[in-house]
């Protein structure tokens, strides 16, 4: 009976997720088609973990840093996506994401709760070598599909140079390799007219 | 410049991976607003494998049953999905899948391509448990799916029960401590109507 209630809690948790599919990013998939949903764009930075861990910092660990990118998300069921760019937004994001994480981790059996709350609480501290990784491919993802869509939500929004490349910054902590990469990247986008100085 | 070529390769990958987003499965999403795609269905098995892991054979590895749930639908790019129940679709799948595999994970430096590829034969081949436990939580995010939906897809082309428990049988190899959990589901399913015997 243990078991059956332990079970029945993961599956209640894994139906629950299931709404991350409906939670809009401004960022557009690369068809340009609709706007990328947080499950997905969890799924392509979860993926990228392991075809850039040849960059992550000494001491990162790839399964943690890609359960980390799978879950760190999915408080956005409760407390919506919060635009990179969007001051206001920005300043209640952390009360409302602590009051989701509570909920929707706690649909799960304590112990499970535990390890992905810390998982979470980890991804948010930015204080490890793994959260960091994690954190420098969750900024590197949308920087790739706006180069791709021609300057996307960079020219719906008017965000400059100079705002990206702060918006960048935890790619040259997290994946000090990688950020030449991303300086390129974003020439390229100012010489192509997606992005303006 | 070698570096640099192997970034190349690595970033052309995750863009052209980014399509796995416009292929549309036959399963609802829960709020049955739309079909699930197959980049969000992958990030949603690839969580239940942390989730489900105790579950697991003995021999599964969590991290490799991870980066093969991520990926191991990739091949749908090219292939595009092939419906469980279509029959004359699944004559030619396996040679169209092996040429997306091909192409796809041949975008990637060598090394990479391998150990991708590696990983997407072993799922395709059943034969280790770590591909087993990956197939089982594969098959059973769809029940869950449909039995939110109120049976969706089985109504929809008229499945029945016997060809859903057969369906399913790869949860009695690959989790068998779930296959009760899954007997029970289709019961209930039957008994509230979304499933014909």
């Amino acid at each position: 009976m243990g078991k059956t209630s332990r079970l029945t809690q993961q599956i209640a948790f894994i139906i629950e997720i299931d709404r991350l599919k409906q939670i809009l990013r401004q960022t557009y998939i690369t068809d340009q088609s609709r706007p990328e949903n947080t499950a997905e764009h969890s799924w392509h930075i979860a993926l990228m973990a392991t075809v850039l861990m040849e960059y992550a910092p000494p001491g990162a660990d790839l399964l943690r840093a890609t359960k980390m990118l799978l879950i760190h998300d999915i408080v956005e069921i409760d407390a919506g996506d919060t635009f990179a760019f969007d001051e206001v937004g920005n300043q209640t994001k952390v009360e409302r994401e602590e009051q989701a994480a509570e909920r929707l981790f706690g649909l799960l059996p304590p112990d499970q709760n535990s390890e992905l709350r810390s998982l979470w609480n980890e991804f948010e501290a930015q204080q490890t070598q793994t959260a960091q990784f994690a954190a420098a491919l969750d900024r590197i993802q949308p920087l790739l599909l706006n180069q791709q869509n021609q300057g996307g939500t960079w020219r719906k929004f008017g965000i400059r140079r100079d705002r990206v490349i702060e918006r960048m910054r935890p790619v040259a902590v997290g994946a000090p390799a990688l950020w030449s990469m991303v300086e390129e990247a974003i020439e390229e986008c100012v010489a192509a007219g997606y992005l303006d100085t």
